[in-house]
């Protein structure tokens, strides 16, 4: 169905401007001063956007749906995943395909692929976790970029004896990136200290959340940044460490930059909205907050800002790892080790940066839409998303940033069963989302086609 | 009369797509997969760009034209200078008002306009230089940035004697933008080390150009920067450092912008095509390669990609101040300080920076078009400027990258009586430039209506 | 009379050793394992350290006796200063000469000089403090130094129209230093961002002690290191940035010795024992505890340790300053910065040093000895000081680690009315104190002869 | 036999006098201005060292002498090495134990140590080297630091699938450091980024030993210290890295000394006297100067210069390493990294030092003991050496400034078939190197008991 979308004041990375929005397809077809409504096809949707801001679809860069543990597995399926996502805001994101260890690449491509494939409402796309391999693995990558439309891979430098990958293949794997001109994401803390010292804390009975963060202090983290960078130096691979959340890390990789190392740094809303107190709360409740990294000092927040503002971090994420407070998170009680890892706050991203970064003149609304959108698209690749141009995805929010209203369990689309945010009072919301020019989302409801979501395939662009 | 360009591939910071481009006005009024040339009026002229780049107009944030000098003045004036930026794809440049010791504000400002209205081509608007002041001079700025447009100070830390603001000056003045949201442009390098340096080394003999970049190490620039950040940070005013030549300076803003300084940071197309050893060439050819802060040695300039990747450095300008050889930089041709400073390069930026930077890989497009326009943009509040969006104004650049031509001074549209660059080969060129919707140059010709340009109105942004 | 010290547990900075010491003059004339007294004259006195450490006599850096200000005067002269100097364990201080204004400095030198000769009971020099000057002042300075024995210039980065330098006549001293190989001394912090601070704070009201550090906060004094550090890689002339307070400045400090920068720092004992809350006391108890720099947060403790352990910083002196609390302080009751600044410590700064460093184990004992000794006697030139060797001065701490005390104004020697570490319970004191051979204190109590101090002549050492 | 060292000019790290010493024991028993030689035992050997300085005995904290590899061994064995070292004023050494990968510690210690006992001519110590351990190894470490004098460990980062510890190793070991108070040394390079790089390198045919260099660049190395210093900031352990040979290194170790980690920096002799070129001449003469971390590009010497005077290196050794040209260095010949890494230098490292150092006015001669003596016997705790002291054992260097001389393999003590440092022409050398009391060399040739060295029991005193 043509859409229409008038008098909106529209926010994009470089420009902010009035102007009439037409999507004849899928994309976006012309942009204009004033369109008649009346020139249009009878079926055009028309939506008046007057005093509302119309931005490009937000992307989430970093998430996680299909994520099996221990057993059990994430709560969120694609399909409730994604109508969070849209109904926040966002109309693409990138999962990360965690192989089992033994499992081949090609094979965890396809069990991903087939979980979110039909389920997903809003956009999609992968990064390829890499765990270790051999030559068939090596075949498998190589095809998998080329044929299927992949453009980044995933590391662990954290996770002993389950994700972390080893110098030699982390050395190898970079050198195939370089060649292919994929993007390496890694998860930047340094598995073997980790473990050491949880080891430690367990033997001196401290279980809780609470040493969740002492067992992996900040510069765990920032040693996980400098060996990234070193490698990525060495083989002259693109790298881009997710998730940072700390001084420390973020310093490490200024350092970097200014070596003229390829790296890109995200970071996720939680590290700008939560800290370490909040995993340090009575009753177990800490668990509710336990994510790697851990939520550090407040202190840090000041060097986050700083780092966001001045470009160091290009973008930021969610981490999304959905997990329930009983039955899952509690699996920890005795031992903080065991406490699955996440905040999800897919559904709350774009809202929570409007209000702590937008409304508190901490970012503009340019540098707003670059960090929760145009520089994911970018760096990942997605051509056709992270701005609104003729051409491009109609992927739009229509955001009115006057809307008033509180975070909760009971009113979110995930499937988990608390809400870190519960409680907070939040003003500016997405009013209207479309994803490749269908209405997916009206008034904090989700109103699309299910599953509906396409697999976005991309080239590498890290040459 | 209106405009059409047909089949280009338009490139912004944060977009590349095909598209047709429609200026019923000054301004871009529609944009559209492809738009029928039939259904336009009659007198609209067609551009076919296929195979070509379309460009927002590139803006030059730092170039002097109007610029008097021991009793004799810069060779340009608007009507060459704004001639050569357009030719080159420059379609606004700020001019620095550089006033008087004993100038009034409001004198000067008059002055400066004066000498732009009616004569430069392309569009332009000014930087406020502020030498010293009183009371009056107080007030009248404050009025100035009210009603006349201006939104950018422009302070020099070198120049002992001349130019040089007082420390008790530049902290009122940081105070005064802080109020206004007026940022603040400044020279950085420390003018009593440099007239000590100069006075030793003269009296040593030692009086030729290549004393030059001797009598101001880059230590001298690294302590103007850290010095400007320092009273940026007590006064919380936002700053601007031009023309940032070295790694030494660099890591100076980057440890600013690391602690949140709201710092930028400008460098000028000399410092990257361009080094030391130009300045030391015999027969006191080095002279034409004078320019302050000077000419580094080339291991600088790996640090200066760095930090135009990874955000550090926002701007790339000219520094464009125009003096002969013969007759001007000659009065300094037995004592190094009398010798004119300036590199101009109005017209040879934009094409440089592409040959420099696009096509040996070392920045993309979108990086391309944000560092040379956009951010340009953003900072100084050309809000129509700097992109291609609807509303916008129609400065346009329609770029054939393949087209080779040779720099020569022969051909150059600047009055001085030399090129910086003669015989350089360079790939790319402007093909068509238009300034709000007005074809203004055609392959290297200008064929515009000249004085055309606007004094274009910006209001304070940095709150 | 001779003197024999036997049993004693010796402590240099590079040696820790028991063995017997004999003076036979005012010099160590005979170090031995074991030194039979009945060989010896039979006046010689004989003292057993046995349990004792005996430490080279400790040299305070950095002190103000002789300090008119606003028409007073700090409490007290050299008589009672060096009192308490001697009692506390320091033999030796170099007192800051503050010129005025318009001052010559054969005068200035003339009057400090006269002030302490016949006066002081330890050994004392002379940091040559230069204000501003002229080719008169000029010719004195060589002559000073030359013939007179000083080694080390003093200029004031801060204070703003009284003793601030302008930068010509540091870069010409700085010059002059190098010249004659004499080591300059500089209070870092910028005095026109002060200035300007002071009149805003004072403008809205801000008049009390808890203003004074945010009048000048940390960035002030490292912009401070930092201009000191620019200007000595200039001239290549040797520095010494005195009484550094903070992360920040040290930082600058550190990353100026790194580029070869020859700069050596000092810190103070108030900033490794208090911190910005001891002047945010109520009832202008805060008072007590002004000095610039001001005392910060606890957080840059660590810093400080950290440079100490490191070598960054190496010296700590006390920066004594000694104005009563009513009568001088209360000067500034509604006006901060009229409050005279200093901490009075010289009594204090040897067993602060011992208790909070070598008792915590932060410090060993011979870098004990070390940054509060034999670091200002190479730095400075006190060939003859700072250590325990044959030849050297017999200036020795006899030390009984286990003394327990308590500070308190009524037992202080300081002419002082209030003490900054009232009621503070110490461990460790200085049992015997001997200059040059003579004993002047015994179990805290002074006992020499009035007066006996010596001028050390110093050579210049720093070319 | 007693000893009387008559009117020399004493250095040590804190002092600069004329006196005289005599021994009556193996220790330095008494100290004075002057001791009259009649008074003494007639056996008493009196030396007058007019004119010369009395340097402390100088210590080399990095040697190996008994080292197999691949079949062979090193050239040198303790009677060769140690009478190179004597000859050359070094009268301390402190080897590697560098244990075969399932060597048991105790066995290591013991195979070690019977090639020392009996055959060193000067004093020595041991770096326990730990490659990999279980519990029986962990037990016996334990034994060794308590019974058997050892209070140093010695870890690779380096040479993957050989002395390469992995990370849990690391961990554990740096932990039962703190816990014991010893210190770890360690040898900082990533070894499976080198293992790669030489991999990539061969491949491409690149064998000689020009690529040994790139294939181990100064990233690797600063990434090695890095890693130490992370992981002894975990662990609070105390730190070592051995032979930093560039300005990237020794930023990782500033930086984390200015975080408090407790890290010491050795550097060694021919990172300051030769550089990468002499690794890149012609007919495999390059393999002479292959040696981990490879020799590197001279603009790091500066870096070298200000970190060793600033205090961010505390020692200078030698790394001795002594293998053949013929016959061992040539088994790379066609494969750099089958050369044997070493540059010998334990006979020139002193005069080498003085010569670049003290006669170029770099360091002073109190800066010289320092780093080539004192601070090696503070760090490791040989507490009756590295200084010239009552009670300290005799080991003393009299040293002639004048004499000049030039390295020859043809005269060198160690067994080595070539000289690195062939025709270099030095000015300064030890006249009389004395042991524990007894004459050891003589101008320049060895004249001691051969194998009277001892082996010096250290005690941990890094807590």
């Amino acid at each position: 169905m043509p859409l229409l979308i008038k008098n909106g004041r529209i926010i994009t990375a470089d420009a902010d401007y009035h102007a009439d929005i037409y999507c004849a397809s899928e994309q976006i077809t012309r942009i204009e001063e004033t369109i008649d409504a009346g020139s249009l096809p009878d079926d055009t949707e028309v939506i008046d956007a007057c005093g509302k801001y119309v931005f490009p679809g937000f992307i989430d860069p970093h998430v996680h749906v299909h994520l099996p543990f221990m057993g059990t597995s994430a709560k969120d399926d694609h399909e409730s995943a994604s109508r969070a996502a849209i109904v926040g805001g966002t109309t693409t994101y990138i999962e990360m395909i965690c192989p089992a260890p033994d499992q081949e690449p090609m094979s965890a491509f396809n069990e991903w692929q087939g979980k979110a494939q039909g389920q997903s409402s809003c956009d999609y796309s992968f990064h390829l976790g890499v765990v270790r391999f051999d030559d068939i693995a090596r075949d498998q990558i190589r095809t998998i970029v080329r044929d299927y439309g992949i453009a980044s891979f995933k590391v662990f430098l954290a996770y002993k004896g389950a994700l972390n990958i080893s110098d030699e293949n982390l050395f190898d794997l970079l050198t195939i990136g370089k060649e292919l001109g994929v993007i390496t994401t890694a998860h930047c803390e340094n598995a073997t200290a980790i473990a050491a010292m949880q080891h430690k804390l367990l033997k001196e009975g401290k279980t809780g959340p609470e040493w969740h963060e002492p067992s992996r202090p900040v510069r765990v983290e920032a040693e996980g940044v400098h060996h990234l960078a070193t490698f990525a130096e060495l083989t002259g691979a693109h790298v881009y460490a997710v998730h940072t959340s700390c001084a420390a890390a973020i310093n490490e990789a200024r350092a970097a930059q200014a070596r003229g190392v390829k790296l890109w740094v995200e970071s996720v809303i939680p590290h700008f909205a939560l800290d370490k107190t909040h995993a340090e709360q009575d009753n177990f409740e800490g668990a509710k907050y336990v994510m790697s990294p851990p939520l550090r000092d407040r202190e840090n927040h000041d060097a986050l800002w700083a780092a966001l503002y001045s470009g160091v971090i290009s973008t930021i994420g969610t981490d999304h790892a959905p997990f329930d407070f009983k039955g899952q998170k509690d699996m920890g009680k005795d031992n903080f080790t065991l406490i699955p890892n996440g905040i999800p706050s897919i559904q709350e991203r774009v809202d929570l940066l409007y209000n702590l970064g937008v409304r508190t003149g901490r970012i503009d609304l340019n540098t707003f839409v670059r960090v929760a959108s145009t520089n994911a698209a970018q760096i990942f690749g997605l051509t056709n998303k992270g701005t609104i141009a003729v051409g491009a995805d109609a992927d739009l929010v229509i955001y009115d940033p006057d809307h008033e209203h509180r975070i909760s369990v009971t009113t979110q689309e995930s499937r988990v069963d608390y809400n870190a945010f519960e409680g907070w009072d939040l003003t500016g919301r997405a009013e209207v989302v479309t994803v490749r020019g269908s209405i997916m989302a009206r008034a904090g409801r989700f109103v699309g086609e299910p599953g509906r979501g396409m697999h976005i395939k991309r080239q590498p662009n890290h040459f």
